[in-house]
């Protein structure tokens, strides 16, 4: 039987793989993480399983703890730009912040990448969780959560008008006439506001999808708002389908009361899944990648999350839980709930605790095989708990290969995914209108 | 008879060619402006030619005259990100502003497209001379030539540092140890200046060149200056010899000043080539592409070079030498005496000033046999002038396979250009040294 509501499947694509540890695994390749051809590689594995997208994360500064892991950051619009161009349907979903950008630099990446892929661009938007950044950029602090949300959405409004500054059939580009552009139909935005005086227009036409597809990730209610008002696709953490079905029920009624309707958003949790032919294999393979694990790096990380440093603390007693409370939280919001969460939830030692977190950062870890992973995944896409997935492997390439070949096809047989394209841009493949240009059918224009 | 030194060769790409009418030439491309494959074919074609580099301009404003000239722009770095993956060895060379962008940004997009490319990128360092950009950024105005030069060499202090910041041997990635980096190895610059604050250092390791190529392109007092001492290539406009082995002279004599060889700057005038089987032929051809000016866009160019505007006066009449005077001179200072240069030279009608200018906005425009072009090229190579030649073919990609094939070959016979590439990276191509990160040897690191 077929099933016309299909998976949403995204590679999320981390140098070596998800599992802090990973590259320190033997089939990881961490010689070629600086090697452009390895992620051209995977973006084209990714393509060949019909994925709808690859995706990287960024933040404009270094972790303080690269010196036990991968911390680097390639900037990611550059890199998908390079991935483009082997690649000829895959969507490309670039991380970027509204905090420590301007939004004219911004959306000139953004169209550029646009225009080159041909319609295959996304963007997850950030407001930048890491206070460190702040000090990349002249300011005296990070701005607390609350600004930076009030600066995303003035960023949101102007960046979105920048990409509809040129109407569709503002390019005209005929030689005979030598008129290349007909300037009633590209518009100056002359925006005025609190963070931002953008006066536009962009300086080029506009892109084949129109705009970027719109990615959010927060979860804290400044995020879930401003996803609900702007985001077409969300990037979400969740351990439990419980807590999965409870945030696609929020965002979705949330979305309602701005107008748009469940179709509009598609929501994307994290999995991040160790496979084997039995239980036992897949376990056993798990526990291969957590015994490489290097505590020093891995509370370094908890910190981040809870604001609590344990270090010193016997790993392999319980959380000191008193330690932790909500005043100290710092950071991203919805990874503290988390944690807290499982602590009164599991009671696990700190040992435990840290390779619960060192899976994917916080994001559902699985381990089975092909069939549980399989069913689990349409539980929770029947569920009211998702519309597809961010696939984390653990390691790659090779944790997507398996993936790719052993839970991919059941996902087929039961008719929740794609046996091909249908479309050749994201917004086709995420099931989504190209959105109009606000200008439109308006007055104004420059000339 | 082989000659050791050789020339520099880029292909400074513009969409439709740098003619200002070139986008209505029947040999054109104009309808592939905006698809990427037009530019990655050309970017081969350079390569199969062995050229050094190609180079696109920018400016993070839309230009007012868009009506009747293919007056919008890319963002060069992911432009020149997809053309990496579909080249090998040429260099790829990206106009970026300092004026209006941040140094920890500016130096990811760099760093990046360099590792991607394996060593091949170049940055073109410009203050932005339009005016209009500042509305884009909210800025009052845009700041004046001084301030804007002052701004850029603090720029370059912090985005040189940032690029060092990781010595070549931080990276370590050694799976077994569990040693992703050498931390005493990366270093922050906690750089308080006048214009900029940035902690760093920079999230990504050394990149293969070190830094990108610096190249520069303002011929201004302050922009020699800034030249003499920061640059490794300079793009500059000539129409005479004369003034070209003048402007040879000064910048080789200044950097002396910072300690820096003759070979460590080379100097590389544009030429835009009209070549014909006989001078006649070429002439015509030239002739042809004037036939195609439209007045009501020359004039507003001319308008941004002189700042008057000769809109109503008779094309035919003289240019009314007594409006122009330096008092009125904005925008790019070194254009606005090239122009009054060729008024008073030539005593030009305003219509063939026009169409003086129209060839390649102010670069050397020559006509004639592939021989006659070969002989100035030489002239200006063995005569002071010249370290090479920023290539800026009338029309694309015609005007350069004319060059390719016609021109290159005599000069390879005279032993002036290269048969094949002896290096990789584009410091290789040049024959500059990779510079050391300026923190080898120091103690002060982020831990």
């Amino acid at each position: 039987m077929s099933n016309p509501r299909q998976l949403v499947l995204n590679l999320f694509i981390y140098p070596g793989g998800h599992h802090e540890a990973a590259w320190r695994y033997k089939g990881s390749s961490a010689e070629r993480i600086l090697d452009i051809t390895y992620y051209q590689e995977l973006a084209q594995r990714a393509e060949a399983s019909k994925f709808d997208a690859i995706f990287f994360a960024d933040g404009p500064a270094l972790a303080d703890n690269v010196r036990f892991a991968q911390r680097f950051r390639f900037e990611p619009i550059t890199w998908l730009a390079a991935i483009a161009a082997v690649t000829k349907r895959i969507g490309l979903i670039a991380t970027a912040s509204t905090t420590y950008t301007e939004p004219y630099n911004l959306a000139r990446l953004f169209a550029s990448l646009d225009h080159l892929s041909k319609g295959r661009a996304g963007w997850n938007i950030v407001t930048t969780s890491a206070p460190q950044a702040a000090q990349n950029f002249g300011l005296p602090e990070h701005p607390p959560h609350h600004e930076r949300y009030e600066r995303a959405r003035e960023y949101l409004d102007v960046i979105s008008r920048l990409w509809d500054s040129w109407e569709d059939d503002a390019l005209v580009n005929d030689p005979a006439s030598g008129v290349f552009a007909e300037t009633s139909k590209i518009h100056t935005l002359d925006h005025v506001g609190k963070h931002f005086r953008v006066r536009g227009p962009l300086n080029i036409s506009r892109t084949p999808q129109g705009r970027p597809v719109y990615v959010q990730a927060g979860s804290s209610d400044d995020g879930r708002a401003f996803a609900a008002r702007f985001a077409e696709a969300i990037f979400t953490a969740h351990q439990t389908l419980d807590s999965a079905k409870a945030f696609y029920a929020d965002i979705k009624r949330q979305a309602r009361s701005f107008d748009r309707g469940p179709d509009e958003i598609k929501i994307l949790p994290g999995i991040s899944p160790f496979i084997g032919s039995t239980q036992a294999e897949a376990d056993r393979l798990q526990e291969e990648f957590n015994e490489l694990i290097q505590p020093e790096y891995s509370l370094t990380q908890l910190r981040q999350m809870i604001g609590v440093d344990l270090t010193g603390y016997d790993l392999d007693g319980p959380v000191p839980r008193h330690l932790i409370d909500t005043a100290s939280a710092r950071g991203v919001a919805s990874r503290f709930k988390l944690v807290v969460d499982i602590v009164d939830r599991e009671k696990p030692t700190i040992r435990q605790l840290v390779q619960r977190l060192a899976g994917a950062r916080g994001h559902w870890v699985i381990a089975g095989t092909p069939e549980k992973i399989a069913d689990n995944i349409q539980a929770w896409f029947e569920g009211g708990a998702a519309d597809g997935f961010n696939v984390m492997p653990p390691w790659l390439p090779g944790g997507f290969d398996v993936f790719a070949e052993q839970v991919v096809p059941i996902l087929r047989k039961r008719g929740l995914f794609r046996e091909g394209y249908t479309g050749t841009t994201l917004r086709e493949h995420y099931g989504l209108a190209r959105p109009a240009s606000i200008y439109s059918n308006q007055v104004k224009a420059i000339a």
